[in-house]
């Protein structure tokens, strides 16, 4: 596939090619984000919200399901036994959490299980996609928070992935980058 | 370059190609993520850090100065005219801001130039790189906070972007997606 589509970034076209569903995944935003509005701190962020809200519904109907299923799985697994990701990743997928980094399938599960928690929880507020290249690359942006073991008090994070086409209608991830945000 | 490097999401090499200085990019952290201990609020994520400082020398090391510039020039410019960043965007650029996504220079730049706040200031926090493809892409996330106006409650944010080369030596921003994050 990559072949018959080279990646030509100074000449990448308005929109992607329509054999590949990306138009859905520009701007696509989890319904999740503006149930929290309490959350909101500040009246300038309010004014964003309302700025923007005229496109939310149109925002909301561009929901890409491939794109949310796999944050869902990702999660889900991550928080029930995360070292059943392994199936996502491949031996040239990076991973960097926190200020540590690693590649290749066993290096991540053994950074992911190493993890100095048992018990996790994740909470997707925010989910944002767009095509990352000609190829059929996704770029997904996630906020949330996760409450781990005992701890009442969650913690914001943010989660970047490059999902990639594996040549069998499927995508693994290449990219992944974690950080834990502080108010 | 495309031409000459096709992108083969299925057989990536462990490595980017040598001629392109990539590997530097793996796991880059801003020095600045670990200046501010005090807002540290889990000790779940102490013991993360505890556990990862041993890899901060390695990865300070691993500083790349092209992603460092681009990110302190894209938030210079950002606060000083954000118009002034026409020049980062292609008419194939995609900017997701909040729930708001546009493409194209002139849609970027006039979103940008629409948000309803005349000062702004951003402080990075961490910034983290991979390489995105094999014709030298670079997926950056940055998170950080930002003070709007006479605001004086900075509000977390997360911004992730891809950049792609120009084909001239330099690099332009592919994928854009901004995200406040609340506490």
């Amino acid at each position: 596939m990559a072949g018959e589509y080279p990646l030509r970034p100074c000449f990448f076209p308005l929109f992607p090619p329509t054999h590949v569903a990306w138009l859905p995944l520009l701007g696509y935003s989890a319904p999740l984000r503006d149930t929290a509005p309490a959350k909101r701190s500040s009246l300038h962020f309010q004014g964003i919200a309302q700025q923007n809200s005229k496109y939310t519904n149109a925002q909301t109907n561009k929901i890409n399901l491939p794109v949310e299923q796999f944050v869902q799985f990702y999660y889900q697994t991550f928080d029930g036994n995360r070292q059943n990701l392994a199936g996502l990743y491949r031996d040239h997928s990076m991973l960097t959490f926190e200020t540590n980094s690693v590649q290749g399938t066993a290096n991540i599960v053994e950074k992911l299980a190493s993890l100095p928690f048992q018990k996790v929880a994740h909470q997707v507020s925010t989910l944002d996609a767009q095509p990352s290249n000609q190829e059929g690359g996704i770029l997904v942006m996630v906020t949330g928070a996760l409450l781990v073991d005992e701890e009442q008090k969650p913690m914001n994070y943010t989660q970047s992935f490059q999902l990639l086409p594996d040549g069998q209608g499927s995508y693994f991830v290449f990219n992944d980058i974690f950080r834990l945000v502080y108010g």
